[in-house]
């Protein structure tokens, strides 16, 4: 059996299109000439190439796996010239507006592609990830010369970037960085040090890269600030860069020491980089003051890059859906219940068996349901932008939330179609293994999932004095009192939602009251019971929206799943606020030496 | 970092010891002569073996895998000689009787060294894992040759043994098999027919194999009953076989195809295995009739191999808890809310933080409460044997459960002690990414965790008539209404305990009215149920046992851990009472043709 997937265009066209309205929205997106069949034809193109190049590309290059040869990473076979055919047509930088030379759609759509991309290619893609945003962000923190040279080579993928803020003892902890960055007279630096985990820290496809690299600012006096205070973001290229020409020379001592053998995307290079007295510039937001200001750099390629994470999740489980799906119809087992027998087969197809139905079915609600919720979100960062302090609030609330939430879900997916499969499932002669331990990654980077738990305690909840959760738990109050109770696939499932609602609006009460080792401890459990929570409220959402789309097969089936999320995954709600309202206090009982 | 893992003796003592009391048991045991000391020298002798011989292979041995050289299975390097100390000690043959040539162990102190084989050499161990399983089943059910000259062979470990039941288009339903045995004149029979996923279908390490295979009688006529009915079980040796000297010869037509290429247990050599015209017996439990008769001597097999798959998840906890933990206590990162600051860290160790704690201590509270209750069950199966119908009721309920249930917390423990590690742990420079990839099998294999839910819904709640359930909450109630009150650890999850067992047996009785459709849709809630219930129950008892070991800071520790699991695992026994209370309706509303 070979991977079918099919990029499921419609349903990305019902989100934009039926629940979002994005044909009323010209305001929002910044542009008016977006028509439906512009979005189709966008959307069908971008299947077409990804699932027509890229794809095929993605199990033969696990197998290859990144390779370091002569102290420089040779990608898996074919990913040169895909690179060449990616950049031209101008995939890795759908998002970046048109000036800069970009695709100047918005993220709301671009969103859509993201899926895509890593759905057929996710290691592949990770070399480009950080072209469009270290580009925007060059472009609009840099220097008049890198706008005039760094940033027209990221946005044509002549040249990649990276981040790099991993040492290998200082992970979600920045203050522990060890790398120097020391100002030289004419006011560049000289960055010394190691960094780690690197992704697309060195690779064949581009004739340079630029590394953001964090470094701690040694002062004239040689000495550094503590804590933060002591931390700048540095544009670092890996070949030598004249500020005056762009013109490019030899090393700029950047040295690949090794890259990481890991348990998935194998084709993506994971590098170990060692910087002695590598020559770079640094960037600073001069618009804030403070560690503000020295971060901000870091902190705008972050907030994009947690969005792209977030629908990984949703991209494996809509794969693992398709292929599991595919084989349940082929594959025949024992008799299912309630089931006439065909006469023609000797067995019913696993798709008829209940159990394999709730593993299809529960990932299949969640593959839909998250698509839906990270459009939605998409939507409100632009209403932020825009001024709305109820969308920032839900921005605010929801971004570490997804991260974590869809990402756990992703995985979970993973797991569940590939049981579908059986043994056949563990082999490699299916793709669905692979899947697996690529879509493990998606928990721990970019802020390992634990990490945004206690953002979301410790940052999100209370915003300048304000709740933000007002914000989430009014709206899908608003969202029930003016749903149209004569819809009976919709009416069915406002109760229990809001139940829940008021359920979770206690425990958040009790967590931002408790201190801060028992908040901690529960901190998890708060964050899974929001995304439940965002995914049901969101499901309402999509079952109004279909039931204006005119087509009652759809509607029917969109409702199904919505009483599947409900009536499956809205319940682990009440278990995780029972465990909210116990507290941490048995987990910071014993000694860390009882350990 | 390097594996460290020891074997937890003490743990394991305590459970024999002071919570099953089998001093007090010889009874039940067979032998009374199996004192303390006797028990921990036999665990300490086989932690020596396993962790100083067998543990060192399991890294290297997953990396260079099983591999197929002109038709023959290589084993990795180490494993033959390695094979020859282990079967030399006899650990393969603990729990065979010691008239047969094994340890004479009872079952539940072999249990232990299950644990321990899965922890250190998972792999490796299934190379002889039906030694001791087919040996005894031969003895019981075979013919006085095979007393004779396959028997001693099997336990002595100079020839390994097989169950060669799937094919690649039947897997869980055996009525599809299409190999078939024809009978010869001399009263032996003709195996043609391709056989997957065989564990150590060949091998490198004995002479000889016997496989153990299904295949469909041929009758006088050439025809073959529909059904199970027609399904035979046979003794076909790897090399040829005089039944009257026991004197090997050549190929007996057994062929292997291919291996198969997994996501874990590389080392383990899984095959494609094709019968030609291969010689072999039949192998008839004749105390039975009918199907019973025939299928008998794979059921005897199957039903000892069960616990050992369930102890797996025990093992990947317990194994991946020590890993996870001492990375925790090494690793600095950040400030943990409410610690003083030790002035000579510059960061708190990660072990420190509360949300590090959860994923840490909800795993060993699985560890200890799951190697408990398999303790118990085993146990229960001795009472049984004995005569006991309670627990002959226990054994036949929680059979598929702790097969399924444990295998799947295996595997999120291990996923879960991942993360801990961070990025780091998705490398392959800690084992744990190799145990999070072997522990995945324990889910699939020894009949997928779906069919033993289904098993349980169809098969195990009622038998003969009778609520094999009243034994479970019986049991609960009992242990409830006589636990020490004034033992305050304990008497703070008694009700609990209590409310969960009222509820779910309230869940059973909607499963068991349910028509067939309904309850498989909620059979893995149910099982999922069961589970979290009967590790909160030998939590309580484990209390109590506790208390009297007259240690305060283990009391304590084993008080904190039954919280966490009453506090934290208790609670999704209210959802997924829900679920089944809500049915499987909408899993089966969609057409086959619309997932």
């Amino acid at each position: 059996m070979t991977t079918t997937y099919r990029f499921p265009v419609s349903d990305w066209l019902f989100v934009l299109k039926d629940l979002l309205r994005l044909d009323d929205r010209a305001d929002l997106l910044g542009r008016d000439d977006l028509s439906t069949s512009d979005l189709r034809d966008l959307l069908v193109e971008g299947a077409r190439f990804h699932e027509e190049v890229l794809a095929p590309l993605n199990v033969p290059a696990d197998r290859e796996g990144a390779r370091l040869v002569d102290g420089r990473v040779r990608t898996p076979a074919g990913f040169v010239k895909a690179w060449d055919q990616y950049r031209q047509a101008g995939w890795h930088v759908l998002n970046v507006p048109a000036d800069l030379g970009g695709g100047g759609l918005p993220s709301v759509v671009t969103l859509a592609l993201g899926e895509l991309r890593s759905a057929t290619a996710q290691s592949f893609a990770m070399y480009g990830a950080f072209c469009g945003v270290a580009g925007t962000m060059i472009a609009a923190l840099g220097e008049d010369w890198m706008r005039a040279h760094v940033v027209p080579r990221l946005i044509e993928g002549d040249w990649t970037a990276t981040m790099c803020m991993t040492e290998s003892h200082a992970g979600s902890d920045l203050r522990e960085l060890r790398t120097r960055a020391v100002q030289q007279t004419d006011g560049a630096w000289l960055l010394s040090g190691a960094k780690i985990f690197i992704s697309g820290g060195d690779h064949d496809l581009t004739e340079n890269i630029v590394h953001i690299v964090l470094a701690k600012v040694v002062g004239d006096d040689g000495t550094v600030p503590e804590g933060l205070a002591g931390v700048g973001v540095f544009l670092v290229p890996a070949r030598t860069l004249d500020p005056a020409t762009g013109v490019l020379g030899g090393s700029n001592g950047v040295h690949v020491d090794s890259i990481e053998h890991k348990m998935g995307i194998e084709a993506s290079a994971t590098c170990a980089l060692r910087f002695e007295d590598a020559r770079g510039w640094r960037l600073v937001d001069q618009s804030q003051s403070g560690v503000a200001a020295s971060m901000g750099p870091m902190f705008f390629m972050m907030n994009k890059a947690r969005m792209g994470t977030a629908l990984s999740g949703v991209a494996y489980a809509e794969m693992s859906y398709q292929y599991a799906s595919a084989y349940a119809h082929e594959r025949l087992s024992g008799r299912a219940p309630g089931r006439v027998r065909r006469p023609d087969l000797h067995a019913d197809p696993i798709v008829a068996h209940p159990d394999v139905r709730r593993l299809l079915l529960s990932t299949r609600a969640f593959a839909e349901g998250g698509r839906a919720l990270a459009a939605r979100l998409a939507m409100w960062q632009l209403e932020a932008d825009a001024g709305s302090p109820t969308a920032a609030d839900l921005v605010k609330l929801l971004s570490p939330v997804i991260k974590a939430y869809f990402t756990d879900k992703g995985m979970q997916s993973a797991l569940d179609c590939q049981q579908v499969l059986g043994g056949h499932g563990y082999t490699r002669d299916h793709p669905i293994e692979q899947w697996v331990r690529n879509a493990r990654i998606g928990q721990i980077y970019e802020g390992a999932n634990g990490i945004q738990a206690r953002d979301l305690v410790r940052n999100r909840l209370v915003s300048n004095g304000r709740a933000t959760t007002d914000a989430f738990f009014d709206g899908i109050d608003a969202f029930i009192a003016e749903a149209p109770r004569e819809l009976a696939v919709l009416n069915g499932i406002l109760d229990p939602i809001s139940r829940a609602a008021a359920e979770l609006r206690d425990a958040v009460a009790i967590v931002v009251q408790a201190d801060e080792v028992d908040a901690s401890g529960v901190a998890y459990d708060l964050l899974t019971a929001f995304g439940t929570l965002a995914v049901a409220w969101t499901w309402a959402e999509c079952v109004r929206a279909a039931a204006n789309v005119g087509d009652e097969r759809f509607l029917a089936m969109k409702a199904t799943l919505a009483r599947i999320w409900v009536e499956r995954e809205l319940p682990l709600i009440t278990a995780l606020c029972a465990r909210i309202r116990s507290g941490g206090g048995a987990l910071s009982e014993p000694k860390d030496d009882w350990i």
